[in-house]
């Protein structure tokens, strides 16, 4: 039955008018807080987003994907060192969490706390859809939500009941990513072959005549995921970063 | 009943010898490669150590937790831009992948992964546990694991039935985490409060006792997470990151 549930999921986009209630939020968002932690320092927080104007200024730092506006709710997940900095400034200690290595652990348990909440919500029926747009404009969705110093949006999922059946996408095989002992680097090749069965998947085909291109690969480098747009980002992500508190290394 | 799971879910870092098999363990990573990935892009993989002379090797770096030696096996996840890139070179498309948010990205798909793995083995009784070591020793690891450029080891997991019962430690209120609408900023007071069961916890009050400290917090700062340690772990790490090919904005 679990074993069903985990390899049957897929990202739901789109939801019916069925409210989630408050109880079930609560719940579910009550049980993730039992997801591994660093040092059980429980560096996140999760910002809720359910009232029509906030989900209106937020459309747009998502490139306004039609999610945000249809979605029953929207959860915002931090990496969150203020709380703890917080705590040891009132229990007479002095924090050392001003860096690189502290965000990475921030980050760390925040995607763990983020991912158990999209299992917990997806085995009760509920439908979850990540934006990887959220570290692209970190800026202005911390200044929405009012995130202090220290606290970096890192994952954002929209929820809801679904409204229709999906299909899965294709994943790759196993060989792909499981290495024994060591990494094991592939030929050529071998490269092609474990991505044979993605480039000839059909709905993938009909993604690169779309795009005018000749290959997946061209659609991911030249139209989704750009170098320029990569290195904008990147520009804008570190900047933030730094600006919340966090000091990069010389 | 998968409620009771994920709220009554613990770390567990002693094993029996009960052998987790490979189709089990095959079996969980096939399942956890459903997990959320950006753009389908999948930018992790997983080293599985079992050798004994490959632990003992792991050890050192991380720091002889005795849970290392002690395990059936460990799972290594790293953010992987490798197997991507080179599928773009295969595919005469040119990748734009050696920048920040591309590490991001692959960071939070490997976290994403690695959640999904521990979810998957522990609700079929296997016990787990994150060492947080894996991102201080990386270059070590790397070095271990034969890791090419564009693979960043990210989470470590030790796995192994449980050799015995253990007990939950505490997590703060629900209050602490959640937000809603709009990050609230506590008072003095407020942050007091939210850290008080887990600051009168009676195993947190022998921690303190044991490391001569007055407060919890001391512990974290002076002794378990230091400044010092950080900013050493932090320089490691950058430098790491953009000796594997990642490289940072001005």
């Amino acid at each position: 039955m679990e074993n069903n549930y985990f390899s049957q999921r897929r990202t739901v986009r789109s939801y019916s008018e069925k409210p989630i209630s408050e109880e079930t939020l609560k719940s579910i968002i009550e049980q993730a807080m039992r997801a591994p932690t660093t040092g059980n320092m429980q560096l996140y927080s999760v910002v809720v987003t359910r009232d029509e104007e906030m989900k209106k200024r937020l459309a747009p730092t998502h490139f306004n994907q039609p999610t945000v506006m249809g979605c029953q709710m929207m959860l915002t997940i931090c990496a969150d060192f203020n709380r703890f900095v917080r705590w040891c400034e009132v229990s007479n200690a002095t924090p050392g969490y001003d860096n690189f290595q502290s965000f990475i652990s921030a980050t760390l348990d925040a995607t763990m706390f983020a991912q158990q909440i999209v299992t917990i919500a997806e085995m009760q029926g509920i439908g979850t859809c990540y934006l990887g747009t959220v570290t692209y404009n970190a800026p202005q969705i911390a200044e929405i939500l009012n995130l202090p110093k220290r606290v970096i949006p890192i994952a954002c999922i929209t929820m809801g009941y679904p409204n229709n059946d999906t299909t899965q996408c294709e994943r790759l095989p196993l060989e792909a990513i499981f290495h024994s002992e060591t990494y094991h680097e592939c030929s050529d090749e071998e490269i092609k072959e474990l991505y044979r069965a993605k480039d000839d998947f059909e709905p993938n085909q009909k993604f690169i005549k779309e795009n005018n291109k000749q290959t997946l690969a061209q659609v991911f480098t030249d139209v989704r995921y750009t170098k320029q747009a990569n290195e904008t980002f990147s520009k804008i992500f570190l900047d933030f970063i730094i600006q919340q508190g966090f000091t990069m290394p010389d």
